[in-house]
């Protein structure tokens, strides 16, 4: 996997996908992410990369020509998908990532100021994407963000390549709670089930938990549910029992 | 504003805060985030912070007592506001970072590995929060995300103080399309009305894209519009001009 990050910030960049799982990836050559300074394409002396809006207005606008060189520079005379960081793109969401896992390559630009002139975007963008329906400073967060989701899916990223499969939002449901060492804390107790050692019950009472936490949390989302009928075996004896679990 | 982040990482909360427009207000003082390494915490020799999870499992759990540890350093013996960046929490969105605006303070715990034990949550946390249908490697650019979008809208943080309150998903609308110099490039033309001085015309120009885009790209935030009478002719005329914008 290769990403090219188009920004006026590359120490953002490097300082937040240069350490932790990420960083050990890159150094271990399994995806190579490169940050590139919008501000080294601009054709102006002074390295200016914005200017004025026309037709008035606050802020400032990055100009069409420092972007454009430094998307040339990123691609390398190769068609590459290239992606807009913008509030005014599709929120981003776990089904993106899978799509962007599968392409070998993309480039991602970060916006910032009041926006990035809109020819820019008609020449060479190919997608918008925003984080979700938030303002951010800039694209840098949401970049980092990106290629965090989509770089943690690539085998031998995470120590354990299953353990992306098992985890929330890849089966529509949030995760059950975890508890680790020691079984008691402040007064706080490890559920008896789980130091019971009966694989079947750990596993029922973990799916049950799931399904009460997706369902009291995010309706939506078990709306979209096609519920087995052993999840709603766990359910309906939840509800007899009358527990409030969740 | 002051923000204490709790994270394995602090590197990376340090490389992505401490540049562009936030790590400027921190420099100036406007704002106070310290990211606290909960390693620091961990009342093991070898500093772990985690250990596998009760009832089996792949991963690591974060243990509770560095979490304590960290939690108690950094509220200062007062009652300060607690947020796990969690997949399982509530998507975080703009209407959410106004409601944190309006705290003095308050802290992020970034979480790892496959998950935090339930009891420091049950015990700490206020409030879980994700920063959308996504999974990241950990919780630290998603701590990031949330304290540059907490932080902008301080008074002082972005140059014009009024920049923040015109952009997008604060009316409920897309932004418009923007342009800057030069008029021409590569064959592509700034908008007339843009370069037409007409003030009115100008404004009915871009309030028009901005309806044109939020009913084209993002029709849920279309749909809880309340169009205003000149948003309706606006948006009947372009029909009846049968133009195909946007």
């Amino acid at each position: 996997m290769k990403i090219d990050i188009l920004t006026l910030f590359p120490e953002m960049i490097e300082g937040v996908l240069g350490q932790s799982i990420i960083g050990r990836a890159r150094e271990f050559g399994l995806i190579a992410i490169t940050a590139h300074n919008i501000r080294d394409y601009s054709p102006d002396k002074r390295r200016r990369t914005d200017d004025y809006p026309y037709g008035g207005g606050m802020g400032m606008v990055m100009q069409c020509e420092p972007l454009y060189q430094a998307w040339l520079a990123a691609r390398q005379d190769q068609p590459v998908h290239t992606i807009l960081m913008s509030p005014q793109g599709a929120p981003f969401c776990q089904q993106k990532a899978k799509e962007l896992l599968a392409r070998d390559r993309f480039i991602l630009v970060c916006g910032h100021y009041e926006g990035v002139d809109q020819r820019f975007i008609d020449e060479c963008i190919d997608e918008e994407i925003s984080l979700g329906d938030f303002v951010l400073t800039g694209g840098e967060i949401a970049a980092a963000a990106i290629a965090d989701a989509v770089c943690r899916m690539i085998p031998g990223v995470l120590a354990e390549d299953a353990s992306f499969t098992e985890e929330s939002h890849f089966a529509g449901l949030l995760e059950y709670p975890q508890y680790t060492r020691p079984e008691q804390w402040r007064g706080r107790n490890v559920p008896d089930v789980l130091l019971s050692g009966h694989h079947k019950n750990i596993q029922d009472w973990r799916r049950l938990q799931s399904l009460l936490r997706t369902q009291n949390r995010r309706p939506d989302l078990f709306a979209q549910l096609e519920l087995t009928k052993e999840d709603q075996k766990l359910l309906s004896s939840e509800q007899s029992c009358g527990r409030q679990n969740e």
